[in-house]
């Protein structure tokens, strides 16, 4: 049985703070779990109702009541593991890398590295008001992609004002995307969900580009910003 | 102040066999009631915090906490609106149009259908089985589209099978949508967000499409069916 202490600092780790202060999150499920230890992450603790066959000192077998007190999730699966925080790598300063400027829903940032996991994009550069790649909602949307895309967070201004790549930007006023000369090794910048690319940012793309709109003059104003990435990266990578 | 039978009757509203059996749905916020004002919808009752001055046998002013009975959302957003459900019109026979085989996560439905509006396609046939368009998380997640978009739900082995447009399905092990003879009238069949589209329809479907992965090999196994769907609808507007 788990100690009120031990269910307080795991439930504890939902918050970012405790996160940064412990260097440690959450991943949930046993399909997660098992992408998440096929990784080079570093596993600290297990917590399941079902054995993983792990070394002893990390697996601990414990009751889908206290599953249910520790998780996340509406309906618990199975498992919960605990991971180091991988350290902070360099910036990545070649290839393609995707930039966010204040994306705030896990759902939309899950679902983006998921994107990138697909079209082969290693790195993701946030700014410090997106929303925290281990937010539990954010490991559960990318299903195991966190593995395999970096996601770092730093000054944005400071990046993209030292990169020697090109910068483009997602705009509702940009050049139509379908025509634009568009470059394998380069950065693209997507906006917040409700006030897109920020002004400080903006003064540092020299590309703006958009997705041409086929509906109504009345149509929907915007495109949510997962699937705006979707149709960017994919006219970037099929060239 | 609303009665007890009144809150009764719209919470209900929230299932799909009042919704059908009075011919009603529900939309919540300022912003996405007045795009629903401004189409052919007919508006059955208005139950708001603050006056849209309509004719007051429509407009009824209740309390917060009134509003707070009622209301689908964690943070009601000042109104909420009861329409009629329009009449099923007969299904298309032409243009192009995304068919949807048992989609069923609510906000999946409504960032297609908000898709589909900003690519100008004006019809989605969906199974049985795929998520009611009326349901108040999927009105929510349309951001007014809803208006511009018809929905039809139906037999789609029986469409399929009698339609005389070219038939086009989405699989993880189709042709290089990139490379594709694509086409402007058209069907688009996008399957299930767990198992994809069913064996009964895949029957009907005459090409078989894939958006190529870019990434490692044992990178994510499938793009959500929303990114999925932006892509290749991108894809067969943009030629």
């Amino acid at each position: 049985m788990l100690s009120k202490n031990q269910i307080k600092s795991l439930t504890g780790l939902k918050q970012k703070k405790y996160r940064q202060q412990h260097g440690l999150f959450v991943a949930e499920g046993v399909k997660t779990i098992q992408e998440l230890l096929s990784s080079n992450l570093i596993l600290q603790q297990l917590y399941t109702t079902v054995t993983f066959h792990l070394d002893t000192n990390l697996e601990t077998l414990i009751s889908e009541s206290d599953l249910k007190k520790i998780s996340s999730l509406k309906t618990p699966n199975q498992a919960l593991a605990v991971f180091n925080i991988p350290e902070m790598e360099i910036l990545p300063e070649s290839g393609f890398i995707l930039v966010l400027d204040d994306v705030r829903d896990p759902g939309n940032l899950g679902t983006i590295i998921r994107l990138c996991d697909w079209f082969g994009i290693e790195n993701i550069i946030c700014s410090e008001q997106t929303v925290d790649c281990y937010n539990p909602k954010v490991i559960q949307a990318t299903m195991g992609s966190i593995t395999r895309v970096h996601v770092s967070y730093t000054d944005l201004k400071t990046y993209l004002s030292t990169t020697k790549l090109p910068v483009y930007g997602a705009f509702m006023d940009g050049d139509n995307v379908y025509t634009e000369t568009l470059v394998s090794e380069g950065v693209l910048v997507m906006g917040n969900e409700a006030n897109g690319i920020s002004e400080a940012i903006e003064k540092h793309i020299k590309k703006r580009v958009s997705i041409p709109r086929f509906g109504a003059v009345q149509a929907t104003e915007s495109l949510n910003v997962a699937t705006a990435t979707a149709i960017l990266l994919s006219e970037f990578k099929r060239r």
